[in-house]
C-alpha cells in the first residue's frame, strides 16, 4: 500500500489547473469520468494531486468551499483489502471495485473507519 | 516542488499509528516538534502520511473530527516560493521558514490563497 494520490476538490478546474502549474506541477492527465460524475486532472509527476471538479464534489466544496477531498492508495488487489475492511466490522463505501480514471479499478473507504478521511483504493491499470 | 507528505490530524497518535500499520504502513520516524506544539508520526516510505496530534491541532480536530490537516510540498528554497507568493499578492502564513520535523525547514501558506488547501513547504535537511 502506497501513496497514489491526493483529490483536492476544486470550482473551477480550468482555474486549479492553472494555479498549480504557476506552483511548479504539470498537468500529467485529463479526464472525464462520466460514471463518476466527475472531471479530473492529475497535476506533477506521481504521486499526484488530483484535481476533482463536477457534480459529486459539488455538496463537498458547498459545505467546505473546496479543499483537501481524498487520500488514494496503490493496492496490489482492491477485493483483498474489501475483505479485510469487512472482516473487521467496516463498511466500504464500495462494496467492489469500479471503473476509475486512467482505466485503473478504484474503491472508497468510509471516513468514520479511518479518522475522517475518505480513503481511495486504486488499482492501477499500468 | 514534489508531494512530501500528506498531514492528518488525529487524536490519539499511538492509535493512529497502529491503525495504519494494519492497513500497511510502517511507521518511519516520530518526534515531538516543540516548537509547533504537535507529536507526529510518519507512515510509508515517502511520500510519507503524517499522522499528527497535540494542541496545535486540537481545534481542526474539535471542529472537524480529525481527518487531512494539510498537503507539503519538498521544494528547493522556501525564501523563494515565499517572495513568488508575496509577488502576487498573497500572504503566507509563516513570513520566513522555521524548524520542522525531522530537521527541515518549514512554511505554511494560507488556505486561502490555495483553493482551501493548507499547504506545508519543506525545505529538506537530507
Amino acid at each position: 500500500m502506497k501513496l497514489h494520490h491526493v483529490g483536492v476538490a476544486v470550482k473551477d478546474l480550468d482555474a486549479a489547473i492553472k494555479h498549480h502549474e504557476a506552483l511548479g506541477l504539470k498537468l500529467a492527465h485529463r479526464e472525464v469520468v462520466a460514471a463518476q460524475r466527475v472531471e479530473v486532472a492529475f497535476m506533477g509527476a506521481g504521486p499526484w494531486i488530483e484535481l476533482v471538479a463536477g457534480p459529486a464534489v459539488a455538496g463537498f466544496i458547498e459545505k467546505r468551499g473546496g479543499g483537501q477531498h481524498h487520500v488514494a492508495y496503490a493496492v496490489p488487489s482492491i477485493a483483498q483489502v474489501l475483505e479485510a475492511e469487512k472482516a473487521v466490522g467496516r463498511n466500504p463505501i464500495d462494496a467492489v471495485a469500479r471503473p476509475g480514471a486512467w482505466g485503473h479499478k478504484v474503491a472508497f473507504l468510509h471516513p468514520k473507519d479511518h479518522g475522517g478521511v475518505l480513503i481511495e483504493l486504486v488499482e492501477e491499470a499500468h
